[in-house]
């Protein structure tokens, strides 16, 4: 190869100002800045390619299939799943653990209507597009929990199809936990038996377990796949992230391909070698404990900034064990400045780990003077 | 964070040792592994996110959109696919811009039938499941390519149905690419308007354009939408690639989300920022010159080890432009110290830039070798 010239150089050099100065004022994204993956830079030397079943031997050998594994295991354990029952795979991002999770449940029961709420991330209406498949739109309460009277009577309504349900496990806008025990308890009530409950636990799936009083959550309470995000609360230079489901819906799905040795249930074919190791290495040097003490501060964090916000009256709230801060839409000054995610006339800030005290109240400031500006 | 323990250091220093010696003795796969991106592992520090629609403007400001519009517009060029009707972006693999391709075509024509060859990709078969659409396996020829007059005759059977065809442009066992304007001289011939041309290829997509006698490819050869990988000839440190279609097509899917400020355009919604970087990169530093000289190389690598194999009595053969050098599937000893992808009895080897001569004559030696032994 040629060296670079000095254009291309230059170029690159902007570029990584550009985002040095961007992930400053990051506040509006779960995405956590903190992170030193440098003891991996090495691998990036290497054409790693983790193609088809990490729980099976693949002739492709520049693979991390087993720290791949190691990541299952941890995540499982996390979702209360049993090590003989579980399987899963680092995907690419939260919306290919989404449609994977649905992909089984259709699987499972292809005359199934998919069920879920207004309040559902925005991807899962791209995803039922794909997977060509049922569904039905539950309506929201105002915080953003499923109304699980609809959901009720639109079940009963269609008692005839199977149920594949879609939860909310920390909803984008409003970080709403969707109680999982409540819905199962209405599939028993109507004696739905068809049912298959896929779990979008993006972020709060790295925050429940580690709290002390956790919203429902996990296979015990009734999940059959999940899917978690790990550029999101672990932070990733890329996102990723993980599906796990239950070995015994695989095996129905699962085809052996001669040509790379390995069986093809994975949504996507080839697969980063990457990003198994980051998140490997994450759990390696943060440990369970450490986990736990990051949660417990970025929830401290985040009640924190609902109390600065109230000083100034605005009025912020969020769930409990949720890091997203839900306030009226600031003006349009302070969504430029920091990278902010509207929804009509709410906006929210994630205290993500990265997220200083010192930067909520340069927020809060922000707010307050641009809203004296705008009256003014 | 903590400082990773002893062990952890120790266990990564094994995966790397590992991986050192494995890319020594990688022919089997059409994986580059001549690639230098030590100028963008800076970029590992930030959490980038190229979610949504690269021709659109994101509140998540921390992307190389720009970037990637300009990987999408060399690419588009190399498929002859007009700038101002060109739309696309860097997918995480092959197979996702071939679920992609497929999902569009599925997309402008509901009812259609998705027509492939044996010798298509494996995934293929997933993503037909997937997408939960009607398709036929067309037979091949035994060089690879499609069987024309099978095709024709079972599109002429189901003339009431749009057609949906899925080329190989370099299948992924023989390298045999399916020629499209002869599919498209069918299609008229059978009066069918409704149709829909999508490609795969994967390797071949970085060939075809810097020979002099290529074989129909292209957007003016009548493909619709193309998948192209960019860890296989470019060489990635993680699988990624290209999805390349006409923009006038994406309109119809494309809807707006206030929440990332994006269209929501692509499969997955989060995409990693680094690949479309590194692609980016690869072509600053090579060049389309730069590119002509790698392509010449490897043809003439595998065309010298058709000729090593020859001398032996073996009968290696590939096809006109193709790196792809099959043969007689070998003993397993050589399977095992070389990552061999076998299908049935045959195996190959693809000449990609990393393969050299001396490398050629290891394994056609090993081959000779080893088959004396089983004969002995």
């Amino acid at each position: 190869m040629n060296e670079p010239n000095p254009l291309t150089r230059a170029h690159l050099d902007a570029l990584r100002s550009e985002f040095e100065e961007l992930s400053r004022l990051q506040v509006g994204y779960p995405c956590n800045q903190n992170f030193d993956y440098s003891d991996l830079l090495p691998f990036m030397e290497y054409s790693l390619n983790n193609v088809g079943d990490p729980f099976h031997d693949s002739n492709f050998r520049s693979n991390t299939h087993e720290i791949e594994r190691e990541v299952i295991a941890r995540f499982a354990s996390l979702m209360r799943l049993e090590q003989e029952h579980a399987w899963g795979y680092v995907t690419s991002g939260g919306t290919e653990g989404n449609m994977y999770g649905i992909y089984m449940g259709r699987e499972l029961f292809p005359d199934g209507v998919v069920y879920f709420s207004q309040d559902t991330h925005y991807s899962v209406l791209k995803i039922l597009r794909v997977l060509n498949v049922r569904n039905i739109m539950i309506k929201s309460q105002e915080n953003g929990e499923i109304d699980y009277e609809d959901l009720r009577e639109t079940i009963r309504i269609h008692r005839d199809s199977p149920v594949i349900f879609m939860a909310n496990i920390g909803s984008t806008m409003k970080g709403a936990v969707d109680d999982v025990s409540r819905v199962r308890g209405i599939l028993d009530d109507l004696a739905v038996t068809n049912a298959y409950i896929h779990a979008d636990a993006a972020l709060s799936g790295m925050i429940l377990p580690f709290v002390d009083d956790p919203q429902p959550y996990g296979f015990d309470a009734g999940f059959d796949s999940v899917s978690i995000s790990g550029h999101k609360l672990i932070g990733c230079p890329l996102p990723c992230g993980v599906v796990l489901t239950k070995r015994d819906y695989v095996a129905r799905i699962a085809r052996s391909i001669e040509y790379v040795g390995v069986l093809d249930t994975t949504l996507p074919g080839s697969r980063s070698g990457l990003t198994p190791l980051m998140l490997w290495y994450a759990f390696e040097r943060l440990g369970m404990d450490g986990f736990r003490e990051l949660v417990k501060e970025m929830l401290a964090v985040a009640a924190y900034a609902v109390e600065r916000f109230g000083e100034f009256g605005i009025p912020a709230w969020r769930h409990k064990n949720s890091v997203t801060v839900v306030f009226p839409r600031p003006p349009a000054e302070v969504m430029r400045k920091w990278q902010i995610a509207p929804l009509g006339d709410i906006a929210h800030i994630i205290t993500m780990p990265h997220v200083t005290r010192e930067m909520v109240n340069e927020f809060v400031d922000d707010c307050v003077k641009h809203k004296h500006r705008q009256t003014a």
